[in-house]
């Protein structure tokens, strides 16, 4: 049965969205139709995101757009975020999760992708001028930069780069990763070997 | 962290789609932001299909909008498809599951739902007055009425319920529901009681 183009339209651009394959796509697809007040409202929000919403020019991380050429995001115009502690992060996905906690205080810079030679991302791909520019040129000069990319074989690659250019354009800054071991609510005999070898190898006194 | 209320606005109108949860909603939010391209062609689609989609004023199912006040389907203007066989689904996904089998090539009547108590549906919430009409007032008339209905509790009972009407608006249609008994796939150890009992019940001779 050959779709009305409309229909047929709508059903592709929703299967091409992550998660969403041809069966949730009509799923959602029935679901607008039959409330064509929601999907007015999609449609505008997807319109608002798209007008308003930039970049950061300091860090990555999603920002309104205002007057000023240059967008500033939230966590970068926010003057109560310590100035002397920078997290690498691989995404805006991980900022939100680090937010989520709230255990950190300091400033974020999104890295936008990690190295992967599978998916053909490289180091020129990434957002590492920026990072250099704000390393050489942040005043207050950054204390400590925390590495907080995963620990996939990529997100490690990438650690060492980062680090690297760390040492070379903030060469007095600490530089540090997240802790490696087990999860909270991990039962021990369901821990991958890898894990459990970190776990042991930074083990910590009571 | 509170988002700039255009990304706040587009991740609650994503969560709300069916199938999709805040964790998704932020997945597909972040994706469409990183390429502008497919969030203008979402939009659009959006705006497409609600202008252009209606209901097919014969059998409810989604039909293209042309200069003419009521829609047509498809399927009702198709001339090829046996006028005298009519399918009554709950939904236009039912059309859609039915058609990709291509086993049935008569027209089909969409109700919006089934009667179901907890979720507050009533016979009223169905489209039964125009089944109803559409029984008395076609020519041809009907000679059977295939009963499309999920096999729970809420399909069964809204089969009743039409399974009446049709006796009262074209006492001379054959009524008939869709096999119950073993999926194809299925091996019987796996079967619930129910679908063996119903399997044994109208088991077919060899």
């Amino acid at each position: 049965m050959a779709h009305p183009p409309a229909l047929a339209g709508l059903l592709k651009q929703l299967a091409r969205l992550p998660g969403v394959g041809p069966r949730s796509a009509q799923r959602v697809a029935l679901a607008l139709l039959a409330a064509p007040q929601k999907m007015a409202e999609l449609a505008s929000s997807l319109q608002h995101a798209q007008a308003d919403l930039g970049s950061c020019a300091t860090c990555g991380n999603i920002a309104a757009r205002t007057e000023a050429e240059a967008c500033v995001c939230e966590i970068c115009a926010d003057p109560r975020r310590d100035p002397y502690v920078l997290c690498v992060v691989e995404s805006v996905a991980d900022i939100w999760a680090l937010e989520k906690g709230g255990h950190f205080k300091g400033r974020y810079h999104v890295l936008g992708g990690v190295v992967s030679a599978l998916q053909g991302v490289g180091p020129d791909d990434l957002s590492l001028g920026l990072l250099e520019h704000r390393l050489r040129t942040a005043t207050p000069e950054f204390a400590e930069i925390i590495l907080a990319l995963g620990a996939s074989l990529e997100g490690q690659t990438t650690s060492h780069l980062v680090a690297s250019l760390v040492q070379r354009a903030a060469p007095n800054a600490l530089l540090s990763t997240l802790a490696k071991g087990m999860p909270v609510g991990a039962s021990v005999d369901y821990l991958d070997e890898g894990t459990l070898g970190l776990a042991l190898t930074y083990r910590q006194r009571l």
